[in-house]
């Protein structure tokens, strides 16, 4: 398949004469097809755009919108194995992990169809008119909840199908009624294209106005930073590093008319091995920690950067299977060049910290590759030291050794906000658990127990989200169906002829909706 | 009834060297008291007493929390007289609309007693495992909602009970499970302690933590600064001015961890005459308009500041029939010397504009009272002045003459976000407001028709908020059950055992709570 590198400006198809190519970070060479710089005035136009398209978009009806997700989830299974080649090529993942990923990609958009076409996200409540009341009649009042308006959605470097052009983050904004202007990331705009060009295809199908989708590819900040500062974009969804979602939080914040930010910026995600499950099966949790640890050399949000453990024989037990699982790891090819040099300096800042100890590295590799390392802290030089708990993305992990539960405590308190929090635990240890997850509730967005958190279910209970600074809005998650939330607000209505009224609020119900009325929610059909 | 003066932290009573007193809006003359002057040292007294508080009140049963709520109300109405003459002293406001307001009070906890006793506002949603999914299992996922932490809530002048101390904020936190530290209003520091006092005194009588509620009093803008900036605040609740909020929000967000503000700031609250109804009943509406307008001197965010129509007679009649009710309008006291100065100098502003004419204006009154008045301007020099859709507090409207239905459009694409706006209609007009409706619904909060905005119902489909600057946070309200959303955030507990779970998301659903199994809301009894 060939590529043409243009942006992607609703139907228009626009060359710039500044280019940049992939880089193949297995081999670090270029990649074939100059790719189009965008800038301001492409911006510009894709907001235009999708501005214009806004009204007629977010009053689709709920099967039309719903069948756009699914037209494009078809589309992109139709893209074969040229997509998977290309973003093979692009991120250096292997195809077993991009096959599951691409399904991953097509089942959220079919999840949010399905959510789409069964209409409780639209929240509507109805408080009917109360003429008689004393002393004063209520009036007829209506609540539906409306987009926010056009969503910039800005790629992930490291779910290239996921969350990146067609990710949960258009998903959800598109089900939510909302035109999406991407920012594809700059590592993989081959597969980016692919990607756009079949969601262009589902909006040109489905006869929607071409501003419903524009993609715009490019490797400066401006590129980015306008994006958020156009003052048609509404709502922002990013994932990736700290320092980027901030920066774009600071643009939002500073418009004339701030708006919300979604950025899933960074986690360590604690995972805490308790007494009685560690002496059960130390050398099995050891082994499972660094499967979790090392797979996809590690580039997940919810890699287990950061175990917790009272000091005890069992915990040696726990260090001595993952030092062994470690050494047997093979080095492994990370997304691009910049993520395995940022990989590199932050186990070097880990390994000239005064404070710990290295407990395990794997052999190193060619390249831009990540080998898995262990270290070793007390609980009192990690709380002494903020650096020790910052994210290193890739296969890294701190053992953080305390010498009581209420260290255990302590450490989990010191920490900043986190995805998700994991227990190893048996019954003897519920009721050490029960006392800490408090505090985990405080700190985190997910909970789970004798699991580990690599791999995040998209369904309708996930959080993939949690306090500052794993996300910039802890309100929300961006992964799941509620997810859809990020971009709605409600809006009342009050004593209007019902012909005036949008359907999902009408007085007859024509839409079937679940309603909240006076309070109580009421079965549609 | 003698008032103490001094800060409420948690169930200490703290008196200040520096002090300051109420005034008496009617006279300028000081009432009896000199209140506490509170400070950064007992912000972090307040804060402490509320975070350690925090674990304990999150967790109490829905039962003793709704009767906490319900609790405070019967304690706010065993003030009596008291509480009603201290109130119109310090606000200037009548006898009767204060009656009202404290049945408002009453009424909007007691509503959230019930919101949170039927339990839907924890949004629990259930995955149930799937341990023969392929290719992977699916983990039991469940998710429910846990309150954000303390909030600061700051105390309205205008309703100094509704939104005050006991009022929307405080309410909506509290049923969300949050300690609440207020900012009482230096406007009415009387009415804040007895309310306060009535709170302190339900949070002692049902044995909650003390620090589950704490008022502070104060003059200056560093008492407010500090109380957003202690670590422990994780929300805010405001409603005032634009200045007011915009200054909190800034604070919040240059945080080490930055927090959600819920201010409600300012709204013109455009009011459209469409032709057949102006033909129809120009003199009842221009009647109507005045009540509405002069109606507790103008003093409500959703005040008819602005009123667009297309030049015709039958705007002039509604214009003679405004301008004869107006003349009837006798002066009201403004709720203070601050607020008084304010709106005649707002008036003076718009009386300067080479644009506006005045069409009427009441006879002016002594001292801090508010006389109503009203301009004209063309839609085209509206347009070009931005100044002139400043929200002037009190009894000031502007009637834009539009020149057709597209100026209408054109002035209505124009305004900032509002909370409301309304549209007098006969069917006749349904085509033309139809086509205004997505401006109107991207533009405000709550859409009327053939009514007036002032009057705000408390409910569960109320929308008291709008795209900025009428808030600072268009996903949420203020006023109606679906403000408890604004201090709460989601967690995700996967395959934890059922013995550690919250009852809210335990297997067996003890607390009989409607779940979202799969994805479809199933009735909890």
């Amino acid at each position: 398949m060939s590529l043409h590198g243009k942006l992607l400006i609703g139907s228009a198809r626009v060359a710039t004469d500044a280019t940049f190519t992939a880089i193949d970070p297995a081999t670090n060479g270029a990649l074939d097809t100059a790719f189009a710089q965008g800038g301001p005035d492409h911006v510009a136009q894709a907001c235009a755009l999708a501005w214009e398209a806004f009204d007629t978009f977010r009053e689709t009806s709920l099967e039309l919108r719903a069948s756009l997700l699914e037209k494009i989830a078809d589309n992109i299974l139709a893209l074969g194995d040229a997509l998977l080649e290309r973003v093979g090529q692009e991120s250096g993942l292997p195809r077993a992990r991009l096959e599951g990923e691409r399904g991953r990609t097509m089942g959220q958009l079919r999840l949010f169809a399905s959510v789409v076409r069964q209409g409780d996200w639209l929240g509507v409540r109805v408080d009917p008119a109360m003429p008689e009341r004393k002393p004063l009649p209520r009036a007829d009042l209506r609540l539906r909840h409306i987009p926010v308006g056009p969503v910039a959605v800005f790629g992930a470097s490291n779910f290239p199908l996921a969350f990146s052009v067609a990710g949960g983050d258009t998903a959800s904004a598109l089900a939510a009624g909302c035109p999406v202007v991407v920012k594809g990331h700059p590592a993989h705009p081959g597969a980016s294209e692919m990607v756009g060009e079949a969601i262009a295809a589902a909006v040109k199908e489905l006869g929607l106005p071409e501003g419903v989708f524009s993609l715009l590819s490019g490797t400066t900040n401006e590129l980015g930073g306008a994006l958020v500062a156009d003052p048609r974009i509404k709502a922002v969804g990013f994932t990736g590093s700290r320092a980027g979602g901030l920066a774009l939080v600071r643009i939002a914040q500073s418009r004339p008319e701030p708006i919300p930010v979604y950025a899933e910026m960074s986690s360590i995600n604690p995972v805490l091995l308790m007494p009685a499950a560690l002496k059960a099966r130390a050398e099995a949790l050891g082994q499972a920690f660094v499967g979790s640890l090392t797979m996809g050399a590690g580039q997940f949000c919810t890699n287990p950067g950061l175990i917790i453990a009272v000091e005890s024989p069992d915990l040696e037990r726990f260090i001595a299977a993952a030092t062994e699982a470690i050494g047997k790891t093979t080095p492994l090819v990370m997304l691009t060049p910049g993520i395995a040099k940022a990989y590199k300096q932050g186990v070097k800042a880990l390994a000239d910290s005064p404070s710990t100890t290295i407990l395990a590295q794997a052999a190193e590799g060619e390249g831009n590759t990540c080998s898995g390392v262990l270290f070793s802290v007390t609980a009192a030089d990690f709380l002494a030291d903020p650096a020790l708990a910052h994210e290193v993305f890739g296969s890294s992990s701190v053992i953080v050794r305390c010498p009581d539960v209420d260290a255990v405590k302590a450490v989990l308190e010191g920490l900043e906000g986190q995805l998700t929090a994991t227990m190893h635990l048996d019954e003897a240890d519920y009721d050490a658990a029960a006392a800490l997850l408090p505090t985990l509730e405080r700190r985190v967005g997910r909970i789970l127990a004798n699991a580990w958190p690599t791999g995040v279910e998209v369904c309708h209970s996930m959080v993939h989200g949690g306090p500052y600074p794993a996300t910039s809005d802890a309100r929300t998650t961006s992964v799941g169906t509620l997810a859809i939330d990020r971009f709605l607000r409600p809006v009342c209505y009050q004593d209007l002829p019902d012909a005036l009224l949008p359907a999902a609020v009408k007085h007859g119900n024509p839409l079937g909706l679940n309603r909240r009325v006076d309070g109580v929610v009421q079965p549609g059909k």
